[in-house]
């Protein structure tokens, strides 16, 4: 075996459910689930890691799994895997912890994934009050590239990506997370505006024990129950990282996490083949089991020496990226625009999710004019490389957000056309270039025409 | 003359006020402004314009200019410039018009530009809770690449592009944009969250006679005071693209913009030498005059085939983008995340405007860590070629937002450091790499080692 | 006048002749030609140019101009510019000159340009075997995009250069320079293989007083008969860059020229709009007139901290370049490969001239295929922004050169088609997909489905 | 297993030979090497291969592996494969087969390559007569990068690639080749210019039993012993793609390979992490063992469509290439040149081969200037993602090569310095930015500043 070799420290039988691994997974976020492995920094060690689902979903042509789906399950992560520096010291809290993703992929023998939209009463979408139904579309890879049964006429290399990569949070982070979001599940519907009603999902989720899976921790132990009890839902990305959904976090990037507890203990799962930014439909990415190769680097005392805390205490901060060098490469973008005025005409106020949805649904009624229908137009804006941008956030009163789709993945040309009459082309044809040689070419010494 | 020399539709002469232009500018959208040219689709023509304040700010180093600014009287626009297809028939509404950007710059002898915060009581910002005061940057050009005195170290590219390109809006139109706007005028302050509130920024900018031009029509007349009490400001995006900011709309870009009223009416100004995706510091762009090459073609009926209406009545559209083939190229990104809890450490739902606010944050801060105020990186990322990303809206409570900058803008490594002990580095050196031969190298004929 | 505003130290006016011109200008290399202007080290300053061969070339439908030129008195040539670094002393041989090209274009009012192939028997072309006569192509610029009237449905983004950017050679370098190209002239044939022959081009072409025009050295003079009889043709790239024709060579690049006599001397001319690798045709760039603004600093002595001699004397170096952050954006190429087998079926050794002819003679034949004749595609393949690359020069006996055409630039689609049959497409459609809700949603309270 | 699993059609086992493999190597080009594997179009399936030497070089210090190979026996190709339609029916001479490349790596547990320059005397080198002794770098992966204990200091992702992919040649074609070949083996000296000469390397490596292996044909046999004698050797690329070693042809990329016998017969092998253009060093590419996923048209008759015979046969042909869209992405690149004066000062008319040689020894010597030295350099440009460019091919005498390098590889900063005297920046900074609100921000209600 090369010295290279990435050694497997977390590895997954897709037999097995979640929490028959051989290292059990988890899908809560806690400073008391044990690590599972542990690694020294530099070396290059592999991850596996199953679909954020832990196998629900199925490689068929219905969406009856998707409607029926138990959220309270997910995401199933790999770890937590506890960190070392060289000198086999735990990493400390204060500590930055630099993770490069050297590779990453598919599992072999399970090359597919899915994309879905959830149904408006059981986890919803970006869009849910207009695609209230529950919708799924399969992709199988050849290689880089993915086409879909269901949506027919596209293909696209992924720009592959785990969806979640964090280090465990500290007690007193714990108790900031479930402070506020108990305060925004319990209060928010007061402040919220009625389109975001409409979208009936939930605010927030709090910790719950239905569906809690703790790693190495024996279910219904009393440890279990407290810690069950606390630990965060995996949905929301946070100041550990988390599920950050960043979709060009492929070959090469490097994450830049807080350490918040001795050793780390780093989380990653949620493998994504592709996402488009914002990932609309909520399980929105190309879903699909897969495998990290990563490298890790301790830069001490670096959560002070390089991140500010962005809130009332010394932990509300954020994680920083660095992109990798190999991305799919596009060269054409048709660029769709929203601005913050909903559908029903209102004017709102500078709101970037309202532009957002705009652009979004305009690019949607805009492709589905070439031969698809909204809801396969809604789970590829989903999953393809579109890019989602702020264009504007202080041109009072609007918000202008734009959604730019690479054209190349269709196998039509979807650009508005310029109906230009073709007649026959005008050629102006020099008349020199009537002339020909007779093919009988003297040899002439190097004739002094230029000199 | 060359055959593709543009033809100049639009003159403007720095040296006198936007107003007694030979076209004079104006600052308002209304179907009732007169076009001051004509153009011929395929025809290539070139118009001018003067910088969004119509130069009131100066290229010194005070901000009071800035700080004391009449907002009432921007954006100049050039224009409005009347459509006609080849046969010298007008555009019609319902049309779309395709407007390509052929080339693009400053104006020879103008070759600079300034980023400016306005002060929180007139104007304010993005940011104008944490950065109340106005502040200015001037920035020289050198071709391609522009500097600024105030903002020492930092050299880039400019993806130059028009910030504001427009179509008249119809009556009907402009009664929609003003009754909308004037409700949240009136009743936005109910429905705003705190945070927002403390922007203390308008909520919207009503139509006004103060700080009015209309082009041709005589200030003071009748007609004058009726379509300034009508006109629309040109402060947001709208249904007829406007101050869009899409800070990749440079070269060989092309916009479709709806046509509303006969002729089209296209109007442009605003111009960037660059700009950070959602300019932040609003008055963030490197703002200049400059000179637009454009090409138009016509495509009939184009706003029925290829625009969907998002809202109540088939006026609710957004133009449609195609992005250019040259653009400055990055390779190395760094990226900082906002999750949608706020400074105070709140949680909001789903905000993506509250994710870009603390990503916008970050960054600033990380970045004051190399050398520089906190007011120098809020003007930079303001103008810089940054990009805002929407990376995730679905994962309640937090939206995710990123801003990527480039890093090879500083001169200086702007990456966190692992700092690894730099030991005298190993090298294994092959054995055989030190055998040399004498210099005496025998001439073998044809050796047949491979053979 | 901004700061910024690059002053124009050599104007052309192109209703005068290249030696009628304020600064006149020059077509030789010699270090006795004398400066005709003078900048200062981090001034950016301008330099217009006439095209290459000083309007001898017509915007019209006859190539008769192309056939009958006169190459004595290619190319006119900008300059000399004497450097000057802060302290106002010249640039010292040894010196190394590093030119930032900050900006270039076509001259407003003359934005064409032309593309031509010479006849075999005065000037020919690297296929000059295959397309013996002249031909031409006119090509108009609509801002940074070119077409031609003779070559239909192509457009492309100019990646506009300077062919020519060099410094004054000293006597010692011209004397080196004119020996060995006197020695190749005199005994080339001898060592020429038969193909090359065939070409019945010049071998090299030795300094004439026919054609030669030595800025403000008066014509006629002892002077000028001197310097006449000893100055070195412009035609090749040498030590001094020169004639390079390095097509990456556009805005924001930068060339390191080696300093030969006191101040440099930069001239500088022949301005191309867009230019494929190896300028095939000879003539084979977008020819045109255009200015410059240019950035200098010297690095002391930095001949020999950073170039090595290659040959028996000090002054056998090469300048470096380092290529520009913006240049057109191609995704996908269409790539043609030779061997250095030739024509008539006879094997070369490791010889990529042979190589890339016959890549080049390949993509031809190719692309004659969609409607277009070969003469058409051999002026397009010499103009487009095409990669011409040497693949392999070590697999005995064939070197194997590659030219990548990007496909973009047509307006069809040129890729070879696998014929799939298109049958109806099937679509595989989620049972669920059809189910739909009433439209009458009700508003449930924040549902617990997730917790 | 998902139905996009590859099913693999050559598998090897690293610990045996080349020869005992259970579907064993081959290392010659004839028709009459049996098929091994049968796959048919659109099935994405998998080879695997071992490194072009088939095991002979090992991951340690020394060099004497290389100084002492015996190149009789390579290349190793995994194959052939024999490719049918969807019927089942087998491709047909004339056809075109469209090889895509899916995906690509090397072979897990064997992640590691090396790079190395052969002794003078056995097999040489492009710069041999610089360079002539044996000289070995290892290469340890890290997921898409790269680094070498040999030259520290360099990281690179890598740009993988097969260098070989090819189908079987007919009998007239093989014949073609053999004669044109021994052509040049018994008369090249004559013709060959002195620098060559000195290379002393073998002119062309004729068809020899010596180290061949015909796969499934028994060595010693009479059908051996006649194959053996016929069988082209693999060194150089031809008609039939071979080793053609285009760096590009990476993951996505398509290659167009004319079919010459009845099935195609594709063969592959000598897969790279990485290669500069050129492959310098001959065994120059990071060669390692890997595996190919590939899927395949058959464009019925496409030979006739697509390809037009550059020569005396219908036979001389080239493949095509289509670009993959996923490459490492570097902007900053540091430019060398060459021309066709060799290292005497002598001059060559418009020979790239000698221009691209000069162009990187003026590589190898700058780069040394940074701590390397230059068999360091020699071997580094032979394998990084180096652009080999013919940049001008047609100005006598003067071939103008160049090659550019990505500074990004490197840990330090390679550009030539302008040593600017760094005093205090100035910094020009306005007075308004000094001035503070005091924390006691009055809340004020929509100020109609901007009414």
């Amino acid at each position: 075996m090369a010295p290279s070799t990435p050694r497997l420290v977390v590895p997954v039988d897709l037999k097995k459910k979640p929490w028959e691994q051989t290292l059990p997974l988890h899908n809560r976020w806690h400073p008391g689930i044990p690590p599972v492995a542990e690694i020294k920094v530099r070396e290059v060690f592999r991850v596996e890691m199953v679909d954020w689902t832990g196998g629900m979903i199925k490689d068929n042509d219905s969406a009856i799994d998707v409607k029926t789906i138990d959220l309270s399950s997910v995401h199933y992560l790999s770890g937590p895997i506890r960190v070392l520096d060289e000198e086999g010291n735990p990493a400390q809290p204060g500590d930055l912890l630099a993770v490069e993703i050297c590779n990453l992929g598919p599992l072999p023998g399970d090359e597919w994934g899915f994309t879905a939209s959830f149904d408006r009463e059981n986890g919803g979408g970006f869009l849910t009050d207009h695609f209230p139904c529950a919708t799924k579309a399969i992709w199988y890879f050849e290689g880089i590239f993915a086409y879909s049964p269901q949506i027919p006429g596209v293909r696209f290399p992924g720009l592959t990506h785990p969806g979640i990569v964090g280090t465990a949070p500290s007690r007193d982070l714990l108790n900031i997370w479930n402070d506020r979001e108990r305060e925004v599940e319990e209060n928010g519907l007061k402040q919220l505006k009625l389109c975001e009603v409409l979208h009936s999902r939930p605010l927030a989720n709090l910790p719950s024990t239905k569906g809690c899976h703790l790693g190495k921790i024996q279910k219904g132990t009393p440890e279990w129950e407290k810690i069950a009890n606390e630990a965060a839902r995996t949905i929301p990305g946070r100041e550990n990282g988390g599920n950050c959904d960043i979709k060009n976090l492929s070959r090469g990037s490097k994450v830049y996490l807080p350490v918040f507890i001795e050793g780390a203990n780093l989380s990653t799962g949620d493998m994504h083949f592709s996402q488009g930014d914002g990932e609309i439909a909520f399980c929105g990415a190309i879903e699909m089991s897969g495998f990290l190769e990563l490298k890790c680097e301790i830069i001490k005392g670096g959560m002070k020496e390089y991140l500010t805390p962005m809130g009332p205490t010394p932990l509300h901060v954020n994680p920083i990226f660095e992109i990798g060098p190999v991305e799919p490469r596009f060269s054409e973008w048709l660029v769709f625009e929203g601005i913050s005025v909903d559908e029903s005409g209102r004017q709102h106020y500078l709101d970037a999710s309202v532009a957002y949805k705009r652009a979004v649904l305009n690019a949607i009624d805009y492709l589905s004019k070439f031969g698809y229908s909204k809801e396969q137009m809604y789970l590829l804006l989903s999953c393809c490389p579109c890019e989602g941008r702020i264009s504007g956030i202080v041109d009072s009163p609007n918000a202008v957000a734009t959604l730019a789709v690479p054209t190349s993945i269709f196998d039509q040309d979807i650009r508005p056309k310029t109906k230009v009459p073709v007649g026959p082309r005008l050629v102006r044809t020099p008349d020199v270039l009537k002339c020909t040689y007779d093919g009988n070419l003297p040899i002439t010494k190097n004739p002094s025409a230029m000199a």
